[in-house]
């Protein structure tokens, strides 16, 4: 069930690896009590990347799709942490309404979405999807390669409520990043539950919160290893906003990348890590999908109009981040692969390779043309086997992937926290 | 991996099924809404039977053992439930203390303790085994045939806590009926949480009590699934304190008997049931493995002195159940069996098919030779297939055995919020 792991299972990570396991009740007690003070997300999903000398999440997507990656096995777990989420949430909840995003000519899409509505539905919900494209002005029905059928809906607007036809919603969960903007059909809503929340949507979202929240938090949990949290967290540098066609924003870039380039070569020397250091660029604001742009050398920003919401033909203007790189040493037959972890509330519900034939390992791999390996893990793939050694055991290794996945997932949290615009300040 | 059933997946038990999977959205939502109002056992086991037209609980034990038995694919399932469990009792619990019962020479027992142990610990909690037996003065090891490691200590007792040298637990967790009553070295500790309270042992439970939850609570979900109650409800009926060494008392049970068997026989002729029916009369206190008496007829009384706690000398002396005895039709090669059904907190984690080799499928089969089948409820197995014919899919039909287990330890709520000496009153 488990795919071949080519060099994931040896190397430095091993020692991280004894660490996470030996704390293993320490960690979770620290997560139930983290649980106690601060709300999951409604679903996420965390890219997570091992580089063998360390591990780092390098994104987390609260909208996320490839639910039918999923391993079957592991549909009983999805189904139990639905309710868990439900319950918090909206106990008496008895109509979900679902709502897709642009990719329904995306079979895979369509795949996943039906997948999240059999979970949904198992845990007790009528779910339907409804589509608040405008293009989309009747019901209309797509068969999946399963046999199964998935019915799409025109949304309705009441004064405070969406709707469909004959269906009114306590709750209306988005699979939609709204990374073009909110449109007007989803303010207001209030006397409906709308989750995620309109602020974790890329329309609001930014990158460097996020990484602020994970830079503190991975602290907190390095400190409980007794480890340096750069094994688990990727440096990062904010640049703010800059105007690429001005010289002086373009010094400013070149200073930030020559620093982190530099901080991450020091940490290289004292951990004799014998590998060119190099960083990823990406818009503040946006989805990963969009792909970034790799830095070895303040010599490669002449390709930034490359980077993403950047019109090819003139400069970027925006906010940009940069963050450390992190190679994945993952392979599956020789084939770059970075794994994915799925949650929903606070569990690990399992996960997935993303695996990309014609990308480096120093690239993002969710790039047009990565395909996925859905069995990566396994059944009880999340739960440890204490007393063998690091390195032998995918579990094991599988356990540490989901620690650091919901690490990720809290700083999501505590990112959510301190972006609420009706949120009392937590600090 | 679900053992083939010869008679389970066919008869009248279909249209049940059918709408048990019509309702499950509706169902959920109901349990949902009970677990806002009232607390789940932290952890039972439910004994079903399924005659071919009904399908009903017999038993819920509070202090289950057997969880050797749960498929290792259940094990995920487990953990997050645990953790459930956990986070809403003590949420800052570390330390976690277990009890074990006298079955110490039983190595099944033995296996469920380590797995159980096993199951807390990937939950988040330091985990050991103690002994309230005054006969285990000191640490003892015991090598179990998987080549793991059961240490079991005695427990020490200050004013108001119970630890085990070097660990001081802020939950305490019985796997321990107590039925031969509850020692002082388990009261006023009001430092620590005491799992499950004391009142669900059966020092202090009454199997009345839970008969008449599960009577109310079964006629709510029938009317929600709009089928006659019976259905999935043994009638029963409580005969009080007798002395079966005074004639009135053994004509007041004839009389019992005669009126249970009567309103048993009318609803066979409501249904065309061409069976006999017949009765199990129960202690109303102490665990069901002690083994009961069937009745089909008031001459069989004659035998009432084999029923429990009576010496066998002299005639029974105590309070009295009668419970409608539901036949099982489930069989595995051709030998009786009974599924059983384990949760932690309001979450099915699995279960197993009970087997006796030597017994009639109108006789309890927790009696000793019994054993067992750990991988009837398959990963998966609790998870309904919607679309498929009743009775064609064992998932289908163990998404109905957990729906009644779980409304059997819905009842178990309900009984210990009534039987709570410290409780308010729910009325």
């Amino acid at each position: 069930m488990v795919p071949h792991l080519v060099t994931a299972l040896s190397g430095p990570i091993d020692d991280l690896e004894q660490r996470v396991l030996d704390s293993m009740p320490a960690i979770e007690r620290w997560f139930r009590l983290e649980w106690m003070e601060h709300t999951p997300p409604f679903y996420s999903a965390v890219d997570i990347r091992n580089s063998g000398f360390k591990l780092s999440p390098v994104d987390l997507d609260f909208f996320p799709g490839a639910w039918s990656c999923l391993a079957p096995d592991m549909m009983p777990l999805a189904v139990q942490s639905a309710m868990a989420a439900i319950e918090k949430i909206c106990p008496e909840a008895r109509n979900l309404l679902l709502i897709h995003d642009h990719r329904l000519n995306n079979s895979f899409y369509l795949n996943g979405l039906d997948q999240l509505m059999r979970i949904f539905n198992m845990a007790g919900l009528n779910i339907k999807l409804g589509s608040i494209d405008p293009a989309i002005e009747k019901t209309q029905h797509f068969t999946l390669q399963n046999g199964r059928q998935l019915t799409i809906e025109p949304v309705q607007r009441t004064k405070h409520r969406l709707l469909l036809k004959d269906f009114d919603p306590c709750t209306i969960l988005l699979n939609h990043d709204l990374s073009q903007g909110i449109p007007g059909i989803l303010e207001d809503l209030h006397e409906q539950y709308l989750l995620p929340p309109l602020h974790a949507s890329w329309a609001l979202r930014r990158r460097n919160k996020h990484y602020e929240a994970y830079d503190e938090l991975s602290k907190r949990l390095a400190k409980l290893l007794n480890i340096d949290p750069w094994l688990i967290n990727p440096l990062y540098s904010f640049c703010g906003e800059l105007d690429l066609s001005k010289n002086a924003d373009c010094d400013a870039l070149e200073g930030h990348v020559d620093a982190l380039l530099q901080k991450i070569r020091r940490k290289y020397r004292e951990y004799s890590i014998d590998e060119k250091p190099f960083i990823v660029v990406k818009a503040n604001q946006g989805p990963e999908a969009r792909g970034f742009l790799t830095l070895r050398d303040t010599k490669d920003l002449k390709n930034l109009h490359l980077i993403p919401n950047s019109n090819q033909a003139t400069p970027f203007k925006g906010e940009l981040i940069l963050q450390e790189g992190i190679r994945t040493h993952e392979r599956i037959n020789d084939v770059v692969a970075e794994p994915v972890v799925h949650m929903i509330d606070r569990y690990v519900v399992g996960g997935y390779y993303r695996v990309h034939a014609q990308l480096r390992d120093d690239e993002g791999l969710a790039a047009p043309g990565s395909h996925f390996v859905p069995l990566a893990f396994a059944p009880q793939a999340h739960l440890p086997r204490l007393g063998e050694a690091p390195g032998e055991h995918s579990p094991n290794r599988f356990y540490m992937y989901g620690v650091i996945a919901r690490l990720a997932m809290l700083a999501g949290s505590y990112e959510l926290e301190d972006s609420d615009p009706q949120g009392e300040d937590f600090e």
